[in-house]
């Protein structure tokens, strides 16, 4: 490691030139080499020259930590090793990437690189949500970075537009599609009309949900960087436990094609809001009208809208997942804390966390979608609007699809608070006229 | 000013908890008290506490330095100055905050502060475009921070995207809308069909345009702030001189409706790409498909695409203009360069200028609209066709409108260069048959 040092600097002609300015040589080692892991070796190993060229730091990669030894890389087999524990102890790493995802032995790996001065990457976003407060405390003591852009929105800056740009905006609401493997399964069973199962099949088949995919399609995924973003924004640390969270396995295809007639997309949103009762944070399928941007992104793209009485609405796009973009996070998050590094001074925490309560989701006011299954004979409207009105959820429109014995009712309501939803649900279900509350979505994005 | 010290951390239940760290104090100085930098005092002064629990950073105002002594302004009096070079050099300014604008004294203001080792924020894109290699160099030689992100894209975080969470990425392409004004007036012309004239004076009656609007409509604003950001994309400084810039006020409405007509919208683009001749840096008017993620930037809004081998595409979108969103640009700068000041250390430069040539604008490509009055008799379009095919350039659709002695034909070519273009042009006006070659517009983003 050569230290950093202003007095090196020379100029040609004014200009801050490259080839003039001595190399800050910073030793990286790498835990996990998989596909984000596997393509940032690569990187760090092809790009070195342009990347001292734009950065002023010399990446020298050190050793990569990986589970399984035989496997092909992307990147030479000399730096393979095969215990986490002696990388982060390597006296010629400075600085540690953890891509190895979970709990354990990530936080016990991440701990020992922060207490050895080593600052860290990561992009484990599970880690995060779950010990996030005891890492950040943990980093503050020993003043070295812990940075973790790629941990939300794969290549999409956030973090540092969130906790750096956006750090004197009072951040009133942080909203979008964070999980790409949803978006994507949503997208084809929304454009091919195809079912779920259908659509999670062909994902997996493409690479774009795991064989497992119960963290995708179960929301816990989303949840995650929902918490971590709701942190950044407010200030106010949320445990991944805070967020109310539904997933995707039990949309009807069919109300996908209900919500196109009507206008609309359904997307699983992550929405975290501030209100005088402390932070709302949750994760749920919802409809969006066609024409919001939030409705334009498609495949495993992600998009997040932060919004603040002074920025108004910030959007940002692009592609939330995938080796390459992420690896680019990463790399910019080892380039920072480089800089950080080579200072040689302490490193101030970006955001500090204050304490409060997380606001009852019951009280949380969204609009629904209902689809109902319903006798049809005159008179079953009446009694349905009675009971919407005695729980105080107003009707904002209603469609009826088919006649017969039976017909299929879709409303959609005016903003109703949960509770109140869900009462007038139950009720709706004791109507001797209603068969059967065959669906009910939330719907974003619709105005007021 | 407190120096930052790690010792003084404590910690409640593993929480990074604001009210048990000591808060880092730093006195603000700005240089103007306009729109932006009247709210930023604003700001400053109103979310002081908040601004503290977040971020761990006291920022206390000094002084303002503004240029009419008694306008009524957002913040109190006792801050007022009328002499920015005292403001400066107030011991009790840590920092300074240059919104002032144009080169001179601006120029000058900011070399002391960096001279006296005072952090600086500016927004100042033509100081910027005009001086940056000299500012920057200034800045490292002093180990000073030197941010702007309030220069290109008004609220939109785009500088610390493209320097440093991209700082790994070997960005390709930049391109997007940065001027609000423009766009403002465009979106009028086309959404109400008016000429350019009378959007411009809506424009200036809603205080969307200035007096004197040529920077903005001439392009150059946008120019200023494309020459910016291709330098740090590229790390490569591009001086405005070496911008091709086009502005607005040459079109006609008639083109904004054929434009629809033909599935396009037109917008003041900013385009900087790397070729291995070197960068290409324009600005010019351009017909964009009207289901294109630009095409939807309406009004004053601005978005900007970020586009490299790894990352894909990136889109950020919002207010590019207006003193709220952008005082919360140089607030995030203030924080930051706040905290690096603190940590009592020579701060590196984030991006480093090579040099290298930047490539000639007649050899760039692009599509082409053009709008031409010809004689409506059989055979026109054969000797037209045959002017483009001498030239080498390919018709990829024609359109004619109207019927009688003289006809409107519009056509929209296959990528060409501009020497090709140009020439192709110049023997069109030529030809008997061809009246006038009424508009060339240039069409980007419509596929290969």
């Amino acid at each position: 490691m050569t230290t950093w040092s202003s007095g090196a600097f020379t100029f040609a002609e004014g200009y801050l030139n490259a080839s003039t300015i001595p190399a800050m040589e910073i030793g990286v080692g790498i835990l996990g080499g998989g596909t984000v892991g596997g393509e940032l070796a690569r990187r760090m190993l092809e790009d070195r020259e342009a990347i001292l060229a734009k950065s002023g730091i010399d990446l020298r990669l050190r050793a990569v930590a990986v589970r399984e030894l035989d496997k092909p890389r992307l990147f030479p087999s000399r730096y393979i090793v095969d215990r986490p524990d002696l990388v982060v102890s390597h006296p010629e790493v400075d600085l540690v990437v953890e891509l190895m995802g979970g709990v354990d032995p990530a936080r016990e790996m991440v701990l020992s690189a922060l207490d050895l001065g080593k600052p860290v990457i990561t992009a484990n976003k599970e880690l995060l949500s779950l010990h996030g407060p005891e890492l950040f405390a943990r980093a503050a003591a020993k003043g070295v970075s812990l940075l973790f852009e790629a941990a939300v929105g794969g290549g999409i800056p956030l973090i540092r537009p969130l906790s750096e740009s956006l750090a004197g905006e009072r951040i009133e609401r942080v909203m979008g599609i964070v999980n790409g493997t949803t978006n994507f399964i949503l997208t084809a069973m929304d454009s091919e009309g195809i079912p779920y199962q259908e659509a999670l099949a062909d994902a997996q088949r493409l690479g774009y949900a795991e064989a497992n995919p119960t963290a995708d399609v179960s929301g816990s995924d989303a949840a995650a960087k929902a918490a971590i973003l709701a942190g950044l924004a407010f200030g106010r640390w949320v445990s991944i436990e805070q967020v109310h969270t539904e997933g995707i396995a039990d949309l009807a295809s069919q109300d996908l094609g209900f919500a196109r007639q009507l206008g609309y997309t359904i997307k699983l949103l992550a929405v975290a809001e501030t209100s005088p009762h402390g932070p709302a944070v949750r994760v749920h399928p919802a409809l969006v009208p066609a024409d919001h941007p939030l409705a334009l992104i498609r495949g495993a793209n992600n998009g997040v809208f932060l919004e603040g009485p002074s920025i108004g609405e910030l959007l940002f796009l692009g592609p939330g997942a995938g080796g390459e973009p992420t690896a680019t996070a990463v790399l910019g998050d080892v380039i920072l804390a480089s800089r950080e590094f080579l200072a040689g001074t302490k490193v101030a925490p970006r955001v500090r966390f204050g304490n409060g309560d997380v606001r009852d989701f019951s009280e949380v006011e969204t609009q629904w979608y209902l689809r109902l299954e319903v006798r049809d004979r005159p008179g079953v409207l009446a009694r349905i609007a009675a009971v919407f009105g005695i729980h105080e959820v107003s009707i904002m429109s209603v469609w009826q699809d088919g006649r017969g014995d039976y017909a299929t009712l879709l409303l959609v309501t005016h903003h109703a608070r949960e509770t109140n939803h869900r009462a007038a649900v139950k009720d709706l279900e004791a109507l001797e006229v209603v068969r059967q509350v065959a669906a009910t979505i939330r719907v974003v994005g619709a105005g007021p």
